[in-house]
């Protein structure tokens, strides 16, 4: 059902003359990799293609996206310029109207040429004429892969074109940790084999992506780590961040992006939570977790958690935004993990 | 000429009836992973094996350990009871006499039975009657896999039975920072890939070895961070750590391992280290970079700085103890990496 997917996206890419990729909203290297290796895929079968991404745009990714012919959206502005009207749109790494933001209305104007190539477990079902859907996946990128291969009529990765496999070795990457996260198989390390193999350039790609962090995000680390409270026989930890902490180090929020995953170190540690204030009544939950544990006597799966507040992601990663103040916020969070009912 | 030299170890390995196999002193993942692959493989070969570690032994290893037999030597107690006279003793992710400690005398006696497999720059030649050395294998645990396939007459890792394959992932897992280094290359995913066919399991293994600290790791990171200074234009990272800062939250060395890769994440640092208190006359030195730099006026090369003090590694990794306190090291690693000649 998948291969059949895929195999209709592939037929009508064929087809069309003028193609638009789009991504979600604050593109991950996921996103930015999915849609550069089909653009370029596309360039190669001699027809126009380019990247719509919504914003806002990470700089980090500039390095990746080179001269591919991109368009960038501006916040707020709902018109896709330099992309009207093309013969079909491939949407990757998404499925949900929320997560495609500025692009929406565009793409409901376009609904029948929508196609969508995704990951995740949450799925609006009026989105995409075809969708190939496949949350089993590690990353979109390897359903993008196969899609790539079918297009240039190739066998395996290695045999992808180097400017190809670049990109699509970052969204396995990123999506995985860097090969470090619980997800990884051996699907995609053999599929990172093959793309390496292909001319991907591991050390340049961790350079070029990862290590292109600001001074200040060392200093919010530390800051992260001195308001670290270990709770319920230390297996939650739980980091607050206040807005002041960013004022007096001069940092941004994408300074302080995935403290949450330290903690998890801790032998003890089952539930990893960061609380940072996002305006006076308004507090944003990072969640992680070992997994799901039923015989712990606090919520590990995360995912219920952040439903709580009407958030999601899954078992082992989730993320919302609580109506509340940071203080509040973290009373509540506390009485949502304990699981006394 | 690898080929060859892992060709006559096995052949060695088939006449023995009682084999041992060592590496070096506090056995990091490779370490271990090595010998039980061997001990395993040669069990399953019907022979008498065991696997002897020089002190100190990491318990977070005990997980992957289970029931195989080792001997964990004891400081300062330099026989080796349990092994004492085997037909054949492998050295592994080692050919260092400094490396083996406790062992070095046992191994002496028994120098014509003595074979080495190893991945390391540095070799003294006179340890080993047969030596496999690839100094650009990632982890010893990939020549060792090459020898357990040889052994057990198998063409491909995937062919492994679960219990080898689990400690060579793990080997393979640890001496690429867990798949993130730049050490990273397509035949180092492939045969990872290949160990996770085999049954390994990722996520066990992380959870088993990586998320076993003390919480004591965290208020030591904290305090790493604390003393972070970004020197020369924000392109030297340098932390400290004093034996109060151990005292005061109750940490031992070993749960402030590893934090010198955390500064690289800033896209200016391209030389990271860490000083640590460890005597009053001595300092511990951890050093990363991004690797040499040949446009830049400091020093980049760490192997080269580490040196300067005695110690050693390679041009990204490197460390070394100075004879001097925490302060007037400070001084005169500044002056090493400062490259004014």
């Amino acid at each position: 059902q998948l291969d059949q997917a895929l195999a209709t996206i592939a037929s009508n890419l064929r087809r069309a003359g003028n193609v638009a990729v789009v991504t979600h909203s604050k593109p991950d290297g996921d996103a930015v990799g999915s849609t550069l290796a089909l653009v370029r895929t596309l360039l190669l079968l001699g027809k126009r293609a380019v990247a719509v991404y919504p914003p806002p745009w990470q700089e980090r990714f500039d390095a990746v996206v080179r001269n591919t012919p991109v368009v960038k959206l501006q916040p707020h502005h709902h018109s896709v310029e330099g992309a009207e009207r093309p013969d079909a749109i491939v949407v990757v790494d998404t499925r949900a109207w929320s997560q495609v933001a500025e692009a929406s209305h565009w793409l409901r104007e376009n609904a029948d040429r929508v196609l969508v190539v995704d990951h995740h477990t949450h799925s609006d079902l009026d989105m995409g004429v075809t969708a190939a859907v496949d949350p089993s996946a590690a990353a979109a990128c390897m359903l993008v892969t196969t899609l790539c291969l079918r297009l240039l009529d190739l066998q395996e990765p290695a045999a992808l074109p180097a400017d190809i496999a670049e990109p699509l070795y970052l969204g396995l990457a990123t999506d995985t940790g860097w090969f470090r996260h619980p997800n990884v198989n051996s699907d995609v390390l053999a599929l990172a084999a093959g793309l390496l193999r292909a001319g991907a350039d591991h050390a340049k790609l961790l350079r070029e992506t990862e290590q292109v962090e600001r001074p200040q995000r060392l200093a919010m680390m530390q800051r992260a780590l001195a308001s670290l409270e270990l709770l319920e026989q230390q297996r939650v930890a739980l980091m607050s961040l206040q807005q002041s902490d960013f004022e007096s180090v001069g940092a941004e929020r994408d300074d302080a992006g995935g403290f949450v995953d330290i903690p998890l170190v801790v032998r003890t540690v089952l539930v990893s939570a960061v609380l940072t204030e996002a305006g006076a009544d308004q507090t944003k939950l990072s969640l992680r977790s070992k997994g799901a544990n039923l015989a712990s006597d606090i919520v590990t799966d995360v995912n219920r958690i952040a439903m709580t507040f009407g958030g999601g992601g899954h078992v082992q990663a989730a993320g919302a935004l609580i109506q509340a103040p940071l203080r509040e916020a973290r009373t509540l969070l506390l009485q949502a993990i304990r699981n006394r009912s």
